[in-house]
């Protein structure tokens, strides 16, 4: 559903054309310090505007409307909401009978009968994601001294990102790419067994990041090639340390003491300039769509600060939980 | 924690050399005929004693304790309990002071302040996946007539599997795997946005079995290497049919009327048979160790009917969600 | 914590001198009419003015952020937002260190370290039933043809409500009320066994409201004084229908086809005009306290549309429940 | 549903003649020393043979299947299970078509489409809160230095119970009866507002025991005819203490450091001897019952201890919550 999380909870909403987009924090304990300037820094890295990225352009503004009480969060819910100032409505109505191919408008339209925000993808909108970041800056304080870092390793195929990018751009095409995150100081033992595993908690809400579509921690694909005695991590410090790090930080679904690694691959973005072949969903025949709104020639560019806060939302709920434990 | 699901919900217990391991299955609904026999095929095709697997010999005999009436789901919890026949406690006495590299162990001791069961793992043992498979026949039944089949497509890094276990048998190693699960006759829309999109719920318990590193679906890494209008998959038929399948069946999260198709990386078994450096973690000390237990030279053999079972405990869940929200 | 419901969910925020406060709806089903008017009747019942309740006058005018496209529920989630317009947080200045009498104002002090908005209760007030009375004509749509009434059918002791109003007036005191709630038309088989009953969860949320203390459902505490024979209702019809209803149309926690009538026990508003005796947080010392704020006289005059709201969530949630059981 | 609590979760399981009832104990921190003797106290309080209660015995031996590792709580989830020895299957046959008048059996037949258990009640039966009783005793553990003490205060509408429980075995007849419960040593601030108040988690879990028709807490209904300078409790410690404690401990949701006191009505059990009309639901047409099973005259005289146990598992769901908040 809309929301994640045990005890640390965010709840999201909004739609891409709609008034606002916004997150609800419920969990997160008193005493925090929150002020606006604590966002610019994560929201300016997810904004548009650089090359490769859309020239739809948002202001970003955070507006907390609850659960800040003279610059500390106070241990009710806290809301932030951000204006959608910069829609084009009518961009879309094309759409709203020519499904866009790789996104989620059929679906959607036949998830919701008919009653969906069609506009700009509506609830599905990489929009929605400014809420995520929002978020992620709070859970980033509450993880302290927890570090998570994130970055772009790989665009179309090519280490050489900025070529890669201008290339897209030039024949009118997207293309995609792939983000490695690394978390430092974790304490050991974070993570709830059986199910909510450090891996399925994160790959959980990194898959809810529109575009991404694999996942792999430590050594991931590669391990699968490799022996035993090789992958295996050599415990060399009784604080948890080991000699290599193909697990990725993470043992049996705990945390352990190394740094969280993995890799995220992002598809590249289904809007794009050329045209495409579809289907009328009235008439049922093929019709030719040309999408005319404002897009992300490379979307993963943006996704960096976007996988760090959902990941620090998802580990915030793991550090209120294992706290819950130590009885 | 050691439930998953919002509707359609599995909590499971037991460790690996206590009494019983098994699951407890909650908002089944009425009605779906369940007899013994029907999980005879499913608890086979995980069980050991073909070539690369251990010779820890269980009768994974699902024992029923409720919630069948009359060969029939009653409505009411469903505890199916499998006894541990075959345990040999005494194997473990070293690792409670020489954590297994690769394992639980260290980790395990560290989050639950050494009162943990550490006697084969415990409960981090492979061996819990017996009540997955047990509620992933049921899950099955309810998702009539979506089929799910995994299979191990590469053992090793080679597509030789046979060659690649014996190869490993004869040198005391373990391997790992690639399995690809496909699910068909999915209904379109399948899925909740925003955090429990199909990706988000089937990774989230797929990253519970034990021995999983990574997950793609469709394209999945390969993805972030295509352009867009390569990757696009061009809708053809008003049932949601496409031309290709890189998207794995799902957009934005929902299901879209293709096959759903992922692929699990499964790294190799940790416990092997050759000896091993680790700490000893009373006296802080370096230690070696050599494991005696009966373990998997390829416990990937074994998990294909495991990822089938989970993916079918999640869809169970999309499915009964999905019909609540149609009103 | 700040959510109810399992599948049609409200999550609350707000503080009651903040900027706002209001409600996130998710989980609601799409294609369910909604304006803004259809709030207006229920929204002006919950309101002060009329004698007895308080001067603080809000316009209560319901935003509408998200999840209404076109009139209709889009299936995205709904977030219902209400400006505090008419705060006068001066008002406020002495509670912070000499807790109200009766209030939260001691509780959260301590629960939230000092860090809460103390300001008229803050998350505590009684200001945010606002947004459950908003969630609550949503739910009411949704159970159509389901009806929720309830009234005050006793105040102050007295059946002769106006009466006990007018003379608490006079001596500058409180009064509490007995509210009846009836809902008609309710399916047979709506609840969730064992823990989620129909009384669970009408009462979980019933006691979220501030100021109930006490909930009887039927013949109540009353049954505990009858005999058996007296108090089984005979089965007359095969559509459920009793010849007495003693068991408050629910047996087994379900629903059985009849009205489910309950009582709610209302205590008196904490806040009185008449000086009253408390401690200094900071010195620990005995204090007088004046209280100085607008309040209510008998908060019960405005309660029984927010106990029909808050019926109405709870029934939602299980109507869709029902439904996803329904294979 | 069949589970209750965030962080220290309960799920029952079992049918009244099947093979066994129990609970499964998920979030139980480790290192709780628990061993089958600290189980046999509450037990036996709960047990039938005394004069007024049930001929049916059972031996109510706990069985502990996992999650107890060398005579502590070892993190895992803990399954206890107990075994039905005592059925009698065949004391049935006649209500799966005529419904008993105040049971839950026209209703589960209803709910589940006739699949449903119906033998004693099936999952619907008082057996099930022998579990409730296990696992309230490992919750009373963990609460530790927490008491809760609750007791028959009334049967039959008199404080002269003996005479009342004497009076209605003589006339085949049933009665209920009104049970105190206190908690003494609560911690302030225990609760999670909104709506997870003490008083909503206590009243949720109490409804879900059987025979359950009422609650209140502090003055309760008493405090609806009172004034607010009367119900008012003067705080005469930085402690929390209050002079009077008509608020039963609780203000805002949250426990003020006062013993939480509440009554419950439990009404009196549906069997009776006695011949009552009903239905048959296959021909719908108007029948005689007599009930033949062995059954309680007076069935709150077992319910103390039921009790005592939900709301243990209550306050140790909210203890750890608290913690999870402690920043």
């Amino acid at each position: 559903m809309n929301s994640f999380g045990r005890v640390f909870r965010v709840q999201i909403f909004g739609e891409s054309h709609g008034e606002s987009v916004g997150i609800l924090i419920d969990g997160c304990p008193p005493g925090i310090r929150v002020v606006e300037e604590d966002f610019l820094e994560d929201l300016m890295r997810r904004k548009s505007g650089d090359i490769g990225t859309t020239t739809r352009m948002e202001s970003d503004k955070p507006i907390i409307k609850s659960g800040i009480f003279n610059e500390f969060t106070s241990g009710a819910p806290i809301l932030i909401e951000f204006k959608n100032d910069n829609t084009r409505p009518t961009d879309y109505d094309e759409i709203k009978i020519k499904p866009r191919p790789g996104h989620a408008d059929f679906t959607s339209y036949n998830k919701y009968m008919g009653f969906n925000d069609y506009r700009g993808g509506g609830h599905f909108s990489g929009r929605l994601t400014v809420g995520l970041v929002a978020a992620g800056v709070i859970a980033k304080k509450l993880l302290h001294p927890v570090t998570i870092s994130a970055e772009l390793i790989e665009a179309g195929g090519s280490n050489n990102i900025d070529e890669a990018v201008k290339n897209a751009i030039k024949i009118g095409d997207s293309i995609g790419g792939i983000i490695e995150c690394r978390v430092t100081n974790v304490p050991i033992s974070q993570g709830e067994p059986f199910f909510d595993s450090v891996e399925s908690q994160i790959s959980h809400i990194i898959f809810s990041v529109p575009a991404v579509k694999g996942i792999e921690f430590g050594a991931g694909f590669a391990s699968a090639r490799m022996f035993g005695s090789e992958h295996n991590d050599e415990l060399i410090s009784i604080s948890g340390k080991t000699r290599s790090n193909h697990s990725g930080g993470i043992n049996g679904g705990l945390s352990n003491g190394n740094d969280i690694v993995f890799r995220v691959a992002v598809k590249p973005a289904s809007s794009i300039a050329k045209i495409q072949n579809t289907i009328n969903i009235t008439s049922g025949k093929p019709e030719k769509l040309k999408i005319t709104g404002r897009h992300d020639s490379c979307i993963a560019l943006r996704a960096p600060v976007v996988i760090e806060s959902v990941t620090a939302i998802a580990l915030a709920d793991f550090k209120l939980l294992d706290k819950s434990f130590r009885y």
